[in-house]
């Protein structure tokens, strides 16, 4: 069956709304946090919590939390490293997922001032389910014949994750030290092969969107079998670009396998199929919203699905001038 | 000093960003709930359920919450009485703005299946914090020299609520029975003297947004003469009109005192300067998010803009097909 746009869109339960489903949910994991500073930082699933020894003299745990000891020197690359030891132990302890996936990039964890108060190896924060943030564009043309036409990728057959399914022009995660205008840029020329020039001058920030998604997953598999969704938090900050009809991006590195210049009902038929890359399909229907390709006159879920796009998190965020 | 859009949006606390300042706010509230139906309906100020006798037939109250209890024939109407009963022992109490305002006019509060389960007096829905809905629509015009021009209202000075502040083209609230629609081509019509066949051919549904605005006020003062802000969780139903440089609305009823068509400048300025009746002024914000009048680019805090105009209520809400 076609999947609806609300389908899409729709994340972990809400507190306000459905009170009871929100705290049942919530039992399969521990916050996630550390010592002396007030904030949940993510959710790591209980079968994970219970999987590894956390060794006493860094962690505390009760039923609800996992608060990590909060070091003498009171420094974040300490914090890091005591990070890095419980991944180490997952590794050995059979989550190899985290191994296969390593790459050497860190994804910051911002406290409540904004500062980056620890760094989680990329293929392991699901696991801790922090708060990711991304960059994503969308190119597109536009004329009085076709209207709105995007350029949407095909993500390569060799991409680790979510190979062969469709994705924005140009994306990529945040990793620790990258701005968001920056990676975008750096994104763009490296992935569609679009002149820094045209990149520079046309492009244009939309905003950013924020939403909890749960993904079910192997990753969190306990010892007992039993596997937990993973937490996936995240910020994606949106960027527009218009191009002429002769700007075509081109794969450049191994990232894309071709480009498809596709008007909207095109889109809108691949959305429903379910081939888009699940954080590339909410800033797809980001894009519908803000150039009227849906309205509440005709999708009957119209401000829920804005709701949905600006959840507030409850967890801290980076705080960009942009 | 001038007012930001932001400051314009900003509302009751969020659980999720300020737990403890959402947890202390509430303590000036008992929440109001009815037995048997798993839903908070609104908050009433402290002071104002130790002002008066609840009779305990009716009433149940705890340290949070005052419930009513549902009646035998489990009847709308029956709860409706119940509640007209407890204002009068307020107007009897010294709470007489609620005879003055008195309309004869009713405001449905709804329960988690969108059922009506009882009715308030709309003089007195603030005080118990319930949901209103409201129309709004914002009529303009669009042309190359001026861009956008929009026809603002000046309230009449007789208006017994925000007396000779500025408002959209047309506006009204919900009462029991009426639907967006209808409503919003009645009020235009009726207050701005715009043809009906020009409203209905042009007038277009753009969504709802939804907020949580706190207001000082004298009507729940205690009886130790200590007040508490009244809550207002409201949805608005927005509508847009477009019209041609010739139509132009006047006032009709004694409602409007002139409308004046000023451009985009213009109406920032007098958001800036506060002249904005509140719930009309979150409207214009909307407006300008829609036609691109602030961006993310202009507006740093765009993103929390449009989370706050589109905050998820932690009560339940009409469920209207559009």
């Amino acid at each position: 069956m076609s999947k609806t746009l609300f389908d899409i869109v729709s994340d972990f339960p809400y507190h306000e709304e459905e009170p009871v489903r929100f705290a049942e949910t919530l039992k399969s994991y521990h916050a996630f946090k550390v010592q002396g500073i007030d904030a949940t930082l993510g959710y790591i699933p209980n079968t994970l919590v219970q999987s590894i020894t956390w060794p006493k003299d860094h962690w505390m745990i009760d039923s609800a939390a996992i608060s990590l000891i909060n070091p003498p020197d009171n420094a974040a690359s300490t914090r890091t490293r005591i990070i890095h030891d419980a991944l180490n132990r997952m590794i050995e302890t059979g989550y190899t997922n985290i191994l296969k996936g390593w790459r050497n990039e860190r994804f910051p964890v911002y406290g409540p001032g904004g500062d980056v108060i620890l760094e989680i190896e990329r293929s392991a924060s699901a696991l801790f389910g922090i708060v990711t943030s991304g960059v994503q564009m969308l190119c597109y043309v536009k004329d009085a014949k076709d209207g709105i036409r995007l350029w949407i990728a095909k993500r390569s057959m060799q991409k680790q994750t979510y190979p062969g399914m469709l994705d924005c022009t140009a994306a990529g995660a945040l990793s620790v030290g990258e701005s968001p205008r920056s990676a975008m840029i750096l994104e763009a020329t490296e992935e569609a092969s679009i002149g820094r020039e045209v990149i520079e001058s046309g492009m244009r920030y939309v905003g950013a969107i924020s939403y909890f998604h749960m993904k079910e997953s192997s990753i969190a598999l306990g010892t007992d079998g039993v596997s937990t969704a993973v937490l996936l938090p995240e910020v994606e900050y949106l960027y527009e670009l218009q191009l002429d009809e002769g700007v075509v991006p081109r794969p450049k590195d191994s990232e894309v396998e071709d480009f498809r210049l596709w008007n909207m009902d095109q889109v809108l038929d691949a959305l429903g199929r379910g081939v888009f890359k699940p954080n590339s399909a909410v800033v797809v229907i980001d894009f519908f919203i803000r150039h009227g390709v849906i309205s509440p006159e005709t999708e009957p879920m119209y401000e829920e699905i804005i709701r949905r796009l600006h959840r507030r998190l409850p967890f801290p965020t980076a705080v960009w001038s942009i």
